[in-house]
């Protein structure tokens, strides 16, 4: 059979030099990415105006295809109503015809999918791509952190870049002024991270590189167990000093946390968008924070399964399971007194200690934060200059 | 004249190893510091009990005298109503009386009193005293800063040492969880800081040290330039999202600015209580940010000076006097482009900007936080580590 006008045109289009992107997830954050993205396309020369977006299918209430009526009214009426997506974005349901002709590929779908994605995806792509993963959240096995970035790096053997940052998806659908960070890997990445960087920013979206895959993907995990934290503070009422000082000691827990697994992780990444910005962005909002508060304020006598139940429509607190794998590697690791905020952030939750536990640091910070501390941890502290 | 016993008394604890605190300031932040100080005393055998705490006299509506209110119902009735400092608090209307015996002398005053107060001071105080100022806010001359710790040092001829951190006063009086930092000079003095921070710390209360005097210092005045534009963007009505990006980039202003006035500033200061907490309270609170919410809200319409008087009775705004000090630096030094938010936030409250402009950062940040940039102030990002 001989190739058809289609193919010939997409077989022109991969060896010219325009990249072509698609984006993998079409929820909520997934959409805004493309619309960020397409308004871009359609300016830089360097980039194919179409972005493909695969869409998990949907049969919407009135009986259409969400794919279908993405492409026809160029809104995600499910996920992101109300908001143009640009015309150059096309849905696609298909997510092997969605990402065959694309040498970039923007990850943003819920961590839980990732692998069966990525292993349907196997094959299917180019062997030029390049990966950039959007996805919040992983799992935290007691061996380390299922880095989505790795996943998607070792299932495809391809290359795979991060961006993260201070990002509730609807405030910048309305274009309100956000920062993000993309992290890349190594020396050679660089000129890839750039690109990144071109494709995503706008005058309302300020993105910024570093050399730190491990420590930007780390945070945007982290930073759901501090809000936890943040939560309790609110719930007890204990006002914005306490709340400030519990961020502060999440923040060096984080960042101690990551650099501990990571060496090569930089102090440099947690004053980047995806460090502090998303810590107070996620501290300030965020359900993680509700629902803790509502923890806090039933004094612990209603448990998160039932806030959630009742707050969350069945979908789950990412900070609470977050506590608890990382309550299990400082435990296995013999870490737990370098981390009294996250171990205690997980024995609330558990109900081992009350709510009001979060601020009763007297016991429990001298080994790291006030001065001296004991001699095992302070070298522990002092070779890794946590 | 024989000496008298009062004199013998005092003559032996000079002599002995206890130390001896007293407290210059009496106002809302110097009461609750005098009350942290005198549960220490108690405690801990190397400080004598009594705290003085030098009160500027004043008549009280009832005909009392502060100062002796104070000592009989050990209250603060004018600046911490309802508060018990402890017993060992003295309240003593004569400065020279007051510091005489002292060798820790805590300076809590505002910071343009702190001239005057240390010229009456001159001669009047133990060779063997070290001070500590837990002032905020500093006039910025366009030479540079006039940092309080330099001033307190260079009239009384001692080393000066500062605590600054999230910090609301009326939070730590009622013993709701909060930190703060120490910031000691040079290496010799981390004896006297760890002394500072055992004088300070208490259960709800924790204190560290940093070796970065002027980096925790300049964090304290700087901070309120940040909450400024904070509260414009509160005022805009922009979400979390955008006024987490604007505190981030605050914060790294901030450390840039330190560092480029004294290349001795730590990266890592920013990361404690001075640095990211202090921020944090005072973007989430604080009349800096609410006066600057009201600006905005008006458009700019109405002006600073017209929105202190309305809503401060008088009192003028650090932030906005601050702001226009930085700028004069800047400009002076030819830093403007360096400095897209302190710059902004100037000329905002000028009129020259309207308030949405905090936001409207494509054609101000490329110098400083996207990739690339010019070659000029790349090269001082690059050597100075910025």
């Amino acid at each position: 059979m001989p190739p058809s006008l289609e193919d010939k045109i997409a077989a022109d289009e991969m060896t010219s030099d325009k990249s072509r992107v698609t984006v993998v997830g079409s929820g909520n954050w997934g959409s805004v990415a493309a619309k960020l993205i397409a308004s871009n396309t359609l300016k830089l020369n360097s980039f194919h105006d179409e972005v493909r977006m695969w869409v998990y299918e949907e049969i919407l209430p009135t009986g259409e295809k969400l794919s279908e009526i993405i492409n026809k009214t160029n809104e995600n009426v499910k996920y992101l109503p109300g908001i143009k997506l640009g015309k150059n974005v096309v849905a696609d349901p298909d997510l092997q015809n969605a990402v065959k002709n694309a040498n970039m590929l923007v990850f943003v779908t819920p961590h839980q999918f990732m692998e069966g994605i990525c292993k349907r995806l196997i094959g299917n792509i180019r062997n030029d791509a390049e990966a950039i993963s959007l996805t919040k959240g992983m799992e935290v096995k007691r061996e380390g952190p299922c880095m989505i970035s790795s996943l998607i790096s070792e299932q495809l053997g391809i290359n795979c870049c991060v961006l993260m940052g201070a990002n509730i998806a609807n405030e910048i659908a309305m274009e309100k002024f956000s920062e993000a960070t993309v992290g890349y890997r190594k020396d050679k990445d660089k000129e890839t991270a750039d690109k990144w960087v071109r494709l995503f920013n706008t005058s309302y979206f300020a993105v910024s590189a570093v050399q730190d895959v491990e420590g930007v993907e780390l945070c945007g995990t982290l930073k759901n167990v501090v809000a936890i934290g943040a939560g309790f503070v609110d719930g007890l009422d204990m006002g914005n000093n306490t709340k400030a000082a519990i961020m502060r000691i999440g923040l060096r827990e984080m960042k101690a946390f990551s650099k501990l697994l990571f060496p090569s992780v930089k102090d440099s990444t947690f004053f980047e968008s995806c460090g502090v910005a998303d810590l107070i962005t996620t501290c300030l909002g965020g359900r993680n924070r509700k629902c803790a508060e509502a923890f806090a304020r039933n004094g612990g006598k209603r448990s998160f399964d039932e806030l959630e139940a009742e707050m969350l429509q069945g979908q789950k607190l990412q900070g609470v399971s977050t506590a608890k794998e990382v309550y299990e590697v400082l435990k296995h690791r013999g870490w737990l007194e370098l981390f009294p905020l996250f171990s205690t952030v997980h024995e609330i939750c558990i109900g081992r200690l009350p709510p009001a536990a979060i601020v009763q640091y007297s016991e429990r910070t001298p080994k790291f934060s006030l001065v001296g501390g004991s001699a095992q941890f302070s070298n522990i502290l002092h070779k890794q200059k946590l």
